[in-house]
């Protein structure tokens, strides 16, 4: 018997009217924002913030590829949940996943971001910190 | 006996990780995003969210005049509590003034819009909704 | 002997402050902004603006997919050049590359974007309009 | 015999569509967005670039108030042009004014900036560099 996935982690936002376009949607480029802005509430979430890392500059987590799939426009007046898991924890890589749900709960969008651990002061990519690879591991997406 | 002032609505928000410029702080432009994202919300509140009064097209609120008075830095992992209240209750015009309080509590920034009704059929400013008027008035703000 | 590959359209973007991050780095979403501010610039070039394709309402060009590479980072004080080209041109549906140059010509990223031409009365996906087809075959990377 | 009043430093801005909000204007907290960019390329323009400020921290020029009034709507497809001249130049705060005209030349929106020269290692206001100062000056706007 399989165990239960892991559940995502779990952030809403009310699409702002200045993110609605001229045609009614969302401009696809928000969608980047909005998973940043969840990746961030998750960080803090986990117990490593985004603020608490670049303050200590042991390492940094900069983004080498981000791309998103929109299969129906978010509109003026919804709201999205977006649902983050871990999609794969490399070495010295992790890749997140999002997908957005409309106020019906229906997939609007969804979006991939990729993080490499980079050592600071050596300026080149390191092992993700055990911390932080223990506290990502939970969120990994068991049934994809 | 003076009545005890009318409370402001709240909404908070957590500063985004690329809201926060290279000088360490919140970038100016900001402040006016954080400001229109408190009157959506607040507009929803009090029963005329924006998409509706779009939809319905019997008037508009289009902002003439906006600024801004900045105090103090907000930072990477703030939050702003911002304070909404009525400044001035026109015949076809209203100001909203937005106080950005920090962690502590402490003002960091204050803000003001300017909104006119419109009608928009005839493209002209007309008297704020009797419907509209009522739900303001209790937020008008009668100790500056 | 091979004819020459077709050239690519430019387009040069001054980094504003506002879109360098805290890490000193141009936030990964911007590319996308500025991707489309390029695709924005290249259709009214090839003669399809597209205001005027909002206007006529006739087919709309929706995304459905969109992508960034990072390489390295672009910096305050950077000019970047982009450099557009479309990569497949299908039955209903295109996609357009980015490369985005420093200012010693090296590249910091690549992006790309996939449009779908859309039906506007029927709300669903149609042939790309031979105008708009035989406007953007000039742009057609021959050499990836 | 007055001398002729001093030509405002020129920036020109292609509206992109995503600053385009829902009622087909350009959404008002981007004015404040076009105005810093504006800002950051007459600096540069003047010798005094932002990123040299930066990067040499001796001093810093925090803004400490925004406005901006808003006479007709800027639209998709429309270009702007910004006139940036100076207001009044303290001892230790300048003010720059923003005309932003339309296609047609006619004044579309206003803005203002208030910039406060501040000592970096003291943290507080401290005079405006003479060098600086001269660079502002010949932008003084004489005819308001």
């Amino acid at each position: 018997m399989n165990p239960p996935p892991n559940p995502p982690f779990h952030h809403r936002i009310s699409i702002p009217f200045q993110d609605v376009d001229l045609a009614g949607m969302v401009f696809f480029a928000h969608f980047f924002r909005y998973a940043h802005e969840t990746y961030e509430i998750f960080m803090t979430a986990i117990g490593h913030p985004l603020d608490g890392i670049l303050r200590e500059a042991v390492f940094a987590l900069p983004l080498v590829h981000a791309e998103a799939d929109y299969k129906k426009p978010l509109r003026l007046g919804d709201t999205t949940l977006i649902e983050l898991s871990l999609k794969r924890l490399g070495e010295s890589s992790f890749s997140l996943h999002y997908l957005f749900r409309g106020g019906d709960g229906e997939p609007r969008a969804t979006a991939e971001t990729v993080h490499v651990a980079l050592d600071v002061e050596l300026g080149r990519p390191c092992a993700i910190p055990a911390r932080l690879r223990d506290a990502l591991k939970p969120y990994e997406k068991t049934n994809i």
